[in-house]
């Protein structure tokens, strides 16, 4: 069976984003995959990248480098417990899943963090190791997020612009930067603005996509996909 | 004079960023400007959008939804003081300068989250009121941050794309948003793979723009200054 990591972040276990999260466990997990969740907020996660995130001493304690202390970290073992634990899941993992809120045209700072933190040299890429042969490849990610505006602002042309052009950062940046190849994302436009009953057949439309999922192929991640 | 508020995301005051801040502090003080400094790090500034942001009773206490209930807290004037502190800053800044390492493609999280959580709707901005209408109009912006990778894998056909594809969330899908005015970005490219002296001409370059920034006139903020 394979292995997915859901790294999830809302608040609320009633919001839509809380439901997509139950509905891909309940999914994949009815196909045999072996499911783990990390509930960013329930886990309080900490964003922050800090000292902290060394064990013991540091490399070089006169002028703190966190890209340089983490790695030399992750090659002695001493990177904090969280991370270990977060890296433990993203190495085991044939795909990753974010779901969460679409916030200031990014993801939520305690996913960022998540990022900044979890994707260490050493352990996610290692120049040259990055792109095509990043440290995560022959692995899958795909961003499921919910939006405040609508569709119509998120189209070419629209007041916020191709939603293509805010995926450029997150997928190409961090998931292709460290070898991960990237499905098409998964997005529900403005459901605080739609019916109830829309708001079933975004789960219901979320549902039927996982069934066939792994017989996606993955986006081509380059700048004609997000620009063209 | 004219008032500044530069919000900074760096673990070591020794560090590049860390002197570009003071430069900026020094110059704009020597020009008559008040400058307040809000140093995410050594604040310990919260980056996780939680219900402690609400002082008090919630609005929807059934159903936690953070863009909702931090809009009603708002306008209760039941916000948390750390995000109060933080909009009186924003409120009385003429310009706001961020200065910081790219995470990437992006800022990092502990800024991110100033950004979640300091411009809530009512303040920053409220439909309709947002891009050119947005609430902070009047007020400008520039991002100052530093690279790991080189001026040619920024380049456009270079490995990580023009770099300002990445602006776009955070000079347009932020800023903009609320109705900012966006100043040339300052960047300096893998200031860790320079020498020594190089450095000290960044620091210089910076000065130096700062002594007419006054006169720049705002970026474009549209899809053709980003992707043209």
């Amino acid at each position: 069976g394979r292995k997915v990591l859901i790294v999830y972040a809302h608040q609320e276990p009633k919001s839509l984003n809380g439901s997509l999260k139950r509905v891909a466990v309940e999914e994949l997990s009815k196909q045999g995959c072996s499911v783990t969740v990390s509930d960013l907020y329930a886990m309080q996660f900490e964003p922050r990248a800090t000292r902290n995130d060394i064990v013991g001493c540091l490399h070089n304690p006169e002028e703190f480098n966190y890209g340089v202390e983490t790695w030399e970290a992750y090659k002695r073992g001493d990177l904090s417990n969280d991370l270990i634990e977060e890296q433990k899941k993203v190495q085991e993992a044939d795909l990753m899943i974010f779901q969460f809120p679409l916030y200031w045209f990014s993801m939520p700072a305690i996913m960022k963090g998540w990022m900044d933190r979890v994707l260490v040299q050493g352990f996610a890429h290692d120049f040259p190791n990055c792109y095509d042969s990043g440290l995560l490849k022959n692995k899958l990610a795909l961003f499921s997020f919910t939006t405040g505006g609508s569709r119509e602002m998120y189209a070419k042309g629209g007041i916020s612009g191709d939603i293509r052009y805010l995926l450029w950062p997150i997928q190409h940046g961090i998931m292709h930067f460290c070898g991960v190849k990237v499905l098409a994302p998964h997005i529900c436009f403005a459901p605080e603005y739609v019916s109830e009953e829309k708001r079933k057949e975004m789960l219901i439309a979320w549902a039927q996509r996982l069934k066939t999922l792994w017989k996606e192929e993955p986006i081509n991640c380059s700048p004609e996909w997000y620009f063209k």
